[in-house]
């Protein structure tokens, strides 16, 4: 599981820093998360390829999470995109983009399916790779945190292993299973012996625009890696506060109390050139704190 | 007059070309005309300075010419703007950002008056320094071109022949409307010993996107500059036409027609990398082409 920062700054792009968006990479297999103005632009620059794109996620219509996305449904039609996309954004959007649309006269020559989100946390995808859930956080308007979970491709073969006891790649996926493998002439080869653990689910939390709150802590609890908006330092508690936002130590405390594994720092405001002090801050209540930066891969 | 351009490229963001947007200056004012997504980035990286800006003129509804324009409008009054803004567009523009301003419960803290765009070529903005007209081009959609003029601020006053005769900056104004001078004994002063012809008047026109066609050739006549979509070369002259776009050599033909000075060529198709064909392929028709380049300033 791959995140990839493509805009990490609160409404007023500065000192370079986009509004929000980026992806989650599963099984080559990319989500993307809000989606700012300039979104298609940073795909290009990051080689983040919209053909891997089939689900597109909006936390909510403030518009530095999403007025980067008719552009980006635009491009992916005049490119000739033909696999369905699947956008799940609050029931705002559709009209917003149908007028776009209809407007423009513009027919899109793929199929693009919109998923209002329910008001309850949700499962909104499941697949033989991941899932996706969404659930409310408190922002003033309508806005959803998502739970992304990859799915584990069961054991990991062991290839030296497989080819010592003269098992042929057309049983792999069977190994992968857990079941053990009986030759040709009946001895039966223990799974064990032929193949490791998998690699260990990962899930990996999205919680941005949000004021401090416990309210959505069960939707996030034990996840790998959280997300959390910190758009502010703690001198700035009370204008968060005003603002339905979070500070750098409120995003640690809420990362503590879901026993995250690690934090992931975002949605700087544009008063902040240098963002050492967020990490600063937050390491105070939460041992691994990572700023995130435009363009940088985070691997989970 | 300086005309800047902010993206020159057509529907498609395409080797660090962004869509359409470019700003001209008149004395100090800077008119923006279109607003591609992307936009209110260039103007930071470019310095130009939203302050400045009072109009704001969108041609068309295909988002490759407004989709900057939600999130110029937002920063505007998250920056605490308070002059007003006038926005000149077609009618459909009106609906879809009131939608995204209503989905995101923002009240802009700045009067934002919208004009729509009439049918019939029109004066839109008349003001001590400039003048604004518009005129319906052929796009398949409703679609505008914009006449931008200079307006003289009269005679040039010569300091050091005022000071000779004893006139006193006080009276600089009458002179600049071509009036003479009587002093104090009765002596007139010749408005011509005293002043120069001030700077000539300037005339830009903004003709994109559209086919070639000559219906607007009256609006446009005479025009210092012409800028003239050149989305195709000659070779995709078919497509062109059937996609309501113009070639390099349909720009430089229509220049010629009016008369213009200077033919500055722009929103070229994101298949081509080197734009040095465009150039050379109008200057077979019209001697003073420029291949508009992103960040660069031409004036007038």
């Amino acid at each position: 599981m791959r995140i990839t920062i493509l805009g990490n700054n609160s409404a007023l792009p500065a000192f370079g820093r986009h509004p929000t968006a980026q992806t989650v990479t599963v099984y080559g297999e990319i989500l993307l998360l809000d989606c700012g103005e300039g979104t298609q632009l940073q795909m290009q620059r990051y080689g983040i390829k919209w053909k891997n794109v089939h689900h597109i996620f909006i936390s909510h219509l403030h518009g530095d999470h999403y007025f980067g996305l008719p552009g980006l449904i635009n491009s992916m039609s005049l490119l000739g995109r033909i696999a369905p996309l699947h956008l799940y954004g609050p029931a705002g959007l559709k009209p917003i983009l149908d007028a776009i649309l209809a407007a423009a006269n513009t027919v899109l020559c793929y199929e693009l399916h919109f998923h209002p989100l329910p008001v309850a946390p949700s499962l909104l995808v499941d697949t033989p790779s991941f899932r996706v859930d969404c659930f409310p956080v408190e922002h003033g308007i309508a806005c959803y945190g998502f739970l992304i979970a990859m799915k584990t491709r069961g054991r990991k073969i062991l290839p030296v292993q497989c080819s010592e006891y003269g098992i042929l790649p057309e049983h792999f996926e069977e190994l992968k299973l857990g079941h053990d493998f009986t030759a040709a002439d009946g001895t039966v080869i223990k799974n064990e012996w032929v193949t490791a653990d998998g690699p260990s689910p990962k899930k990996y939390a999205y919680c941005t625009d949000t004021l401090f709150t416990e309210s959505f802590l069960p939707s996030i609890q034990g996840a790998d890696m959280i997300y959390h908006e910190s758009t502010y330092l703690e001198a700035d508690a009370e204008k968060a506060g005003a603002r339905f936002h979070s500070t750098a130590i409120q995003a640690a405390k809420l990362a503590k109390l879901a026993n995250a594994k690690q934090l992931l720092l975002g949605h700087f405001s544009s008063k902040y050139k240098d963002l050492e002090a967020f990490r600063e801050e937050a390491a105070t209540y939460f041992p691994d704190v990572i700023v995130s930066v435009e363009g940088t891969v985070y691997d989970l």
